[in-house]
């Protein structure tokens, strides 16, 4: 294990269940040579989010699943340290999709060029980057707050959350957040605004969910399901609307039926019932066409010290899988991103 | 009980699962007097429609429960038999919502007029009243079926169905319906046009429904939900319209829960993998907009032979309870309307 060398994280196993680390495997390799229209990045940050956890299982969901023995995918940073294209120069700090590896090569396509002099050349990777744009196009779209409106977010100091609520307020609305632990619900609240937050461990959270939402839900920004939806689904006010973002809480889920409670009807009812509009979406649906509205106005909001965020850095490519397997139990606090330089 | 009496039905007891006769109770009172302002109806045909289910319960829906001792809650075609309000005449034929009886008074707000050399005045109550345009607003605003698209819905013979279906193929979609029984599959093919019918009670019922859907689904019209969901599921296309009108597999459900499997979270998956959109409506939320359109497109389908319905006539206010616990479980055979005079 040499600078010389490459270090990269296959899928060793498809998870039954919650991931193990066994699931994952540390190879190195050479470091890869550019052929004639590629570059050579080196990846300084690897971007760590729960939709992985959908790419490490055999199902198609909307995307291919990594195969075993493959490199694990992710959106990196990555400097461009070798190139034979004409369009990239050695140096250029670009966005990439290049995985959970030290060194790839690209043909330079889905590379997006980050601004030099940029200060936290992460957040490409949070507030100004796929997070900061779920929450934006997927909010605004869908969930189309309304002055006065109430609106709810789990997961509410992550990566994706954290932005709902906040440009929930810009909007007018009012922001109710949940998340677990004393810690992230005072972050929550005092360096994010949220006008409340409900720790999701509390014994009464659906009781204090309630007192928190006296005139009713109006947009509930769905990245959790699970038990945050059965305290969500009474409190829903006609026409709400649900844009449904993921679904971390079944993410580990294993297909064994047993005496369980069929929710699905109560849910149908209620769709039913209060004209609810149920909307799933990934955010590359509205990229061509909100992308570049999205990156000039959170950078206004960011300057405005109105849109803020907070990182979770893990350091090592090999700490990457207990760091992810972590955030699939909100073990994470912000933003997850794992620092390889 | 003479023509000088009224004869109601009113709600006896509230239904545990499936309503019961002795859910309802005949009663016998003098003919109402209007007052200044108001007109006396007499109820010539009462619309039976599956919603009526949810007035019987307890628990709120989109509208208020009936009392017990109440007048169930229908709409009617009526003949206006004595006026005291200015703006109705004696012989006046009106769509009403006048319920479960022979006669009722009315302030006149809530009747429109209907054309008094209409040839089927019951239409009213069907392809040309609610249900039609249940179907119409319904599918066109949030189904939005395109040119090539393949829509499915079940209750195919019904009176919501039936229109859903043509109106389709009017939009140059693919229409597949599902129907119960080889002559309500038969109607549904030949006499509407369906491009395809499948008969829920098949023991191949999903495999059928995949054979006659080889595109997938880009409309599911759900009005039953139960099996059908669970066999139209699988079949749907990213970005799929779910226009959800009803849930009659639902309505008769008891909270017993047993051992179940829990169907939520797979709906959810589906939700968020394919970027479904899952909308419930209420016609009433779409009257004042499309309406009016409503009225002169369905008639001018009609005149092309485009748009036909079928009827399903029970004689006899003393029956409406039978047929309607028939309907429930699909025994009616197009659009159940109860002939009074």
């Amino acid at each position: 294990m040499t600078q010389l060398q490459n270090q990269r994280i296959v899928l060793a196993a498809r998870p039954d269940g919650r991931p193990q680390p066994s699931d994952f495997r540390v190879e190195y390799s050479a470091i890869p040579v550019p052929a004639e229209g590629e570059v050579l990045l080196e990846n300084l940050y690897l971007s760590l989010d729960p939709y992985m956890r959908w790419r490490m299982s055999a199902a198609k969901s909307y995307a291919e699943p990594v195969g075993i023995g493959e490199v694990m995918v992710g959106g990196t940073v990555a400097r461009i340290k070798h190139s034979r294209n004409p369009l990239w120069q050695e140096g250029d700090m670009v966005l990439a999709y290049a995985g959970w590896q030290r060194f790839a090569l690209s043909d330079g396509l889905d590379l997006r060029l980050l601004d030099p002099g940029i200060a936290h050349p992460s957040t490409a990777l949070g507030v100004l980057g796929m997070p900061g744009f779920t929450a934006y196009s997927g909010l605004l779209t869908i969930g189309q707050p309304k002055p006065g409106d109430t609106v709810v977010v789990a997961a509410a100091s992550g990566a994706v959350g954290s932005v709902v609520g906040q440009i929930a307020r810009i909007k007018g609305a009012r922001a109710v957040g949940i998340a677990g632990g004393p810690e992230k619900c005072a972050f929550v609240k005092n360096e994010l605004g949220f006008d409340a937050v409900i720790d999701h461990r509390a014994a009464d959270f659906a009781q204090q969910l309630a007192e928190a939402c006296p005139n009713g839900i109006d947009v509930y920004f769905e990245n959790v399901s699970g038990a945050v939806w059965d305290a969500v689904r009474p409190l829903l006010n006609d026409f709400a609307r649900i844009p449904v973002c993921g679904l971390i809480a079944h993410y580990n889920d294993r297909s064994v039926p047993g005496q369980q409670v069929d929710r699905l009807p109560a849910t149908m009812h209620d769709i039913l019932a209060k004209s609810l509009t149920v909307r799933g979406f990934i955010q590359t649906e509205f990229v061509d066409e909100q992308q570049d509205d999205f990156l000039q106005e959170a950078a206004q909001w960011i300057d405005q010290g109105k849109l803020k965020w907070r990182e979770d850095i893990v350091e090592g490519l090999e700490n990457a899988p207990e760091a992810f397997i972590g955030q699939l139990e909100g073990r994470n606090f912000g933003k997850l991103i794992v620092r390889l330089a």
